[in-house]
């Protein structure tokens, strides 16, 4: 058994976390987390990238005088394929969504094969509160001020990516060169979104892994947990069966000995005493939610539990709650401990504000059909409630939908709008919120049965296997088309075309 | 001449007068005043109208504790075709813009023939800050407050829309039935973006006389006064030298002679007396530029004005000053004076603020080729320091194209979006920023070469030319072709249709 999470890797996924566990009576929300990277450089990236920030006002939709606030929003340009200014080449820009962008630049690899394949440039843009991008320099200042965060939402994000990427065209005389935009998981929520809202600034998207369906009622509660209980018993039937015996035998311990929370925290080795059995029980839901997203072909961590689950299985003296440890370390490494509250967020959390106001992804446990979980509905009231308490608001559940839309997709967009591209791996449990079906000719889903959360647009691997390889060649192939037709177009319509 | 503006009129336009006169140094910057109508009432009108007002937030886009204020806003439903709850039959929605929707009501008879046409319901949207829908129910209060004024915008107000039509919808069991939104004027260029914006709730959009590319530098500056001239110009050659040559004859009288302000007060029967000779041009400007815009075949004020003029210079004894002022008698009617502060505005006028914010149009007079204006460019910026001396803040001239984009129409939205039609009368002087060629097979535009400002969508006359009749029915029928093809894409599409 090689695979191991190293410690470096588990600390930049804590970092990224951005589920709200808002209460112990909120199940799981999942998380939208981007996917990590075992190698922390790509290959001389230090060396072309440069650095800027653009004075980005804090609220692009109303006009008070408070509004001429400004905030320094990074973005970051990767000149390595670049070969100097030239109207008709293309520029590609990666949508940075809840994290810093130091942490995707060294492994969101696919769009830099783009900027290599055009000798274009790739610019990398920081979603505002994120990374180096926050208002008045200071998360806490920024998150605790009820006002300040209120700027936190994804139309801002939106305007701000809007506003640079027209800068960047003017700086380097690049008007008519069409602009792709990339996203993953959130950011590639924002990918379509933008190619939706602004066509004019982008010609088209590549939303990878981007669940823009889980919103309102359009994909079942259950959808995300399905998948995982899935995944899980695709891989091993005895492991999946063991996980879901695990939850009860969890309680029993618990509820039925004096001293049953101790006996959990010893056979668990958890670093700290267990106040409830929820407590443990919401680790284990994360790694396990956390491995099947993350079911990279290069670490298979799901094969790496159940092999190591299915192998305790097999010793005489084991019982279901060291399987499911066994589990646990498989994934988490050999630890002398395993804190239980490496999950959870707090309100400074900046997603879990994004999740308390309009990003409301109502995702529970059904306890249906094939479900390895136990049943946890998504109780929109009690979610109203907590986020309330946090935040002072109650969340908006209704206003993606209503400012994106989302229902009918098919039929709203099958006559309106172009050039977007939803990939989704089966295996992502957030592929049940994705779109999985051609919309047009132009709007086109890609889905590939192996694959997991945002892997196409991450680094490529010598060991890729062939689907992946095939996949990434697809998406590049139909971007180059829209890249030709606009050229094509461009000659036709544009009667002055500056420089070019 | 029987062709006089009546007093009732006259006070109606002075109502919905918006373009800001910031100081005597800023040219006129042109009217995007909706049409006005001799007839007060629609036959039966009050009978099957209902109003009501819906909750809406005074914020869409951040989320902050004092986001949970709202306003009351005013929609209006006309029952009077509707045939009861059927969710195959389309909503036709009409825009209001910057006025009051009682003054819309009455005369915008267009959308009520679709109504007819499909035994449908029309709902009149009232736009924030107009009419019975501003905040906290003064308007003196919400436009003197920086902050509440500040929400006044059109992202906000096409956020409005969206909310209360998705309301309607669901109040009448809707949720399938297709809306198609119309708008003229600044409404016009509200219900384009909409369906741009918001392809979920409008399946299409008839913009009548929408100037979306008076921004920035797309339409040259004097786009609208070189059409004002031409009007003139084609109407009478004589009527179009004469104001041509006045300008610098009042100047001349103004200046040469010591009771200059006094001779030109008496000649053109000023109420009050002349403090410099640009109120009575400006003054003049206005009553041209209006009777342009408004050269609807009904009442024609080009012809009455040249016809008055060419009249008075055929009098032996009458001078330049005389033939203008017969002019202004012609279009205004017999007053005992003329009160040159007519089209002036304040900066509580909310479409003042408007245009010191974000629709900042540069409308400037080149003096170039046929002009019959004197030479005034726009120049932003004093446009700017005026308007930061009213509101405290510079408009921001680059916005709405960033935000809903004007630059490469055709280029941009030839492979993107569908279901617009951009109807403008080539006699108006906002159509030389209107969409005058075809964009795709579905983004069309319409233009009649003798129509005015939002002709089409005014009350039928039974007088009306054939070719506006004719305009009329070709709108109808593209927006009946649109429904149709929803219809049949709904079967294809939608797995469950509802009670449909």
């Amino acid at each position: 058994m090689d695979y191991i999470v190293s410690r470096s890797i588990l600390v930049s996924l804590l970092l990224l976390l951005v589920s709200p566990y808002v209460s112990a009576h909120i199940p799981h929300l999942g998380r939208l987390r981007r996917p990590f990277q075992n190698k922390p450089q790509k290959l001389g990236m230090s060396d072309e990238l440069a650095t800027f920030y653009y004075k980005q006002p804090l609220d692009h939709f109303n006009y008070q005088p408070q509004s001429d606030v400004t905030f320094d929003q990074r973005y970051v340009i990767d000149f390595k394929y670049w070969k100097g200014v030239n109207p008709s080449t293309p520029i590609f820009a990666f949508f940075g969504a809840e994290e810093n962008l130091d942490d995707d630049i060294p492994s969101i690899g696919l769009p830099l094969n783009f900027a290599s394949r055009y000798k274009a440039m790739l610019v990398y843009l920081e979603h505002r509160f994120y990374g180096k991008s926050i208002p008045f320099g200071s998360l806490k200042k920024a998150m605790e001020n009820a006002t300040i965060r209120g700027y936190l939402s994804s139309a801002q994000a939106l305007a701000d990516y809007a506003q640079v990427l027209l800068h960047v065209k003017k700086m380097f005389a690049a008007e008519t060169s069409p602009i792709i935009v990339i996203g993953g998981s959130y950011g590639g929520m924002l990918a379509s979104w933008f190619r939706l809202k602004y066509p004019h600034i982008a010609l088209g998207a590549l939303a990878s892994s981007a669940p823009i369906l889980y919103f309102d009622n359009i994909t079942p509660q259950d959808g995300y947990y399905s998948v995982v209980s899935k995944s899980f018993r695709e891989t091993s039937e005895t492991c999946y069966e063991i996980i879901r015996r695990s939850w009860a035998e969890i309680d029993r311990i618990a509820e039925e000995k004096a001293q049953g929370l101790s006996i959990l925290s010893k056979r668990f080795k958890t670093c700290g005493k267990l106040n409830r059995s929820s407590e443990l029980k919401d680790y284990l839901d994360s790694v396990l939610t956390e491995a099947a997203q993350y079911n990279f072909p290069s670490a298979n961590p799901v094969d790496a539990i159940c092999a190591a689950i299915d192998g305790e299985a097999k010793k005489k003296s084991s019982d279901l709650i060291g399987q499911v440890f066994a589990g646990v370390v498989a994934y988490m490494g050999e630890r002398s401990c395993y804190d239980v509250s490496d999950y959870d967020h707090d309100s400074t959390d900046q997603y879990s504000w994004q999740v308390c106001s309009e990003m409301v992804m109502p995702i529970g446990r059904s306890g249906k059909g094939d479900s390895m979980f136990p049943t946890a509905q998504f109780d929109l009231n009690s979610f109203k409630n907590d986020c309330k308490a946090w935040y002072g608001v109650s969340p908006k559940p209704h206003w993606i939908t209503t400012f994106y839309g989302g229902h009918d997709l098919k039929l709203v967009l099958h006559r309106f709008a172009s050039n977007i591209i939803f990939s989704n791996g089966l295996k992502d449990p957030y592929s049940s919120g994705g779109v999985l079906h051609n919309i047009s000719q132009t709007i086109v889903a890609i889905t590939t049965a192996k694959g997991a959360h945002c892997v196409d647009i991450q680094n490529a691997e010598v060991d890729d296997p062939d689907w992946l390889k095939m996949q990434r060649k697809t998406e590049m192939d139909i971007i180059d088309g829209w890249i030709s037709k606009y050229h094509a177009d461009l000659l036709l319509f544009k009667k002055s075309v500056g420089t070019n």
